[in-house]
């Protein structure tokens, strides 16, 4: 190749990745991220509804802060074993959600998922239902794993019995 | 200027945007990112204590969500519109926050804002104050603007009256 057609090869794939950078990744490394942290979240669920608490840590990043209603902000790992160790000493608690939407930054480091959680426990022999909507903020770490740095929630109203 | 030479000067512009695409803005776009969603916030914050309902729903983007608690989802700016309409319908009230951390995403189109707020209220001729926790997504406009995609908070505990 000669010297003028490599430069030219070499402005090319320079032109090409450089249009790729500017489209954000718009096509499967965003739909790819989605995935990923759709699956997370799916495992997330699994280990909540298990209570495995420290399979639940795992999915939170190191620095996470953890921002639950009637509590102060709990900060890191260890926030998060605590505040998820704290709501399953309620024994009949029992934890679900639904993700509507999750979004991606271009740049595939940042992302944020949103969508509702129905609670149910028993208080004093009564069964009760709590439903409200979180936001998680996912970052994606240097192994490439997407983990939670942030963790908000808050109810839509008070818990009601489930049954009048 | 040579064919060839051209050609390496496009090759030569062409890495130098594709290293700047992949630093991700690491040096000052990313600071002007945080400075410019850190201003929008001043802002709000101001329009907030004025209690300007018009100036605070331009700061939210069409398409968010404000999930405040015991209230459902409230979607777009009309959405925001509600939401601090209700809350200014008790006079009494005031509302601050302290932002803590700005987190951009390295493609400068994604943001979150996380800190804290103080609320302060009359309920039935007693002072009461709130204190709590909230979190904002900020999404850059295609003008280039950055509005509030996603606001969500929840308190640390109930409200306390401020003198006992």
């Amino acid at each position: 190749m000669s010297r003028m057609r490599r430069a030219l090869f070499i402005s090319l794939i320079c032109l090409l990745a450089g249009t790729a950078a500017a489209a954000g990744g718009k096509g499967s490394p965003l739909d790819a991220d989605e995935q990923a942290i759709r699956a997370a979240d799916a495992t997330l669920l699994a280990a909540a509804a298990a209570k495995n608490v420290e399979r639940i840590a795992s999915f939170y990043a190191e620095d996470c802060a953890v921002l639950w209603p009637d509590s102060p902000p709990r900060m890191g790992r260890q926030g998060a074993r605590d505040a998820w160790s704290e709501a399953f000493k309620e024994p009949s608690i029992s934890v679900t959600w639904h993700t509507e939407q999750v979004v991606v930054a271009r740049s595939g480091d940042l992302a944020y998922s949103r969508g509702y959680y129905d609670e149910t426990y028993d208080e004093n022999g009564r069964a009760m239902h709590a439903h409200g909507k979180f936001l998680l903020v996912w970052k994606k770490q240097s192994n490439g794993a997407w983990r939670v740095a942030v963790d908000v929630d808050n109810p839509d109203g008070p818990a009601q019995p489930t049954r009048p």
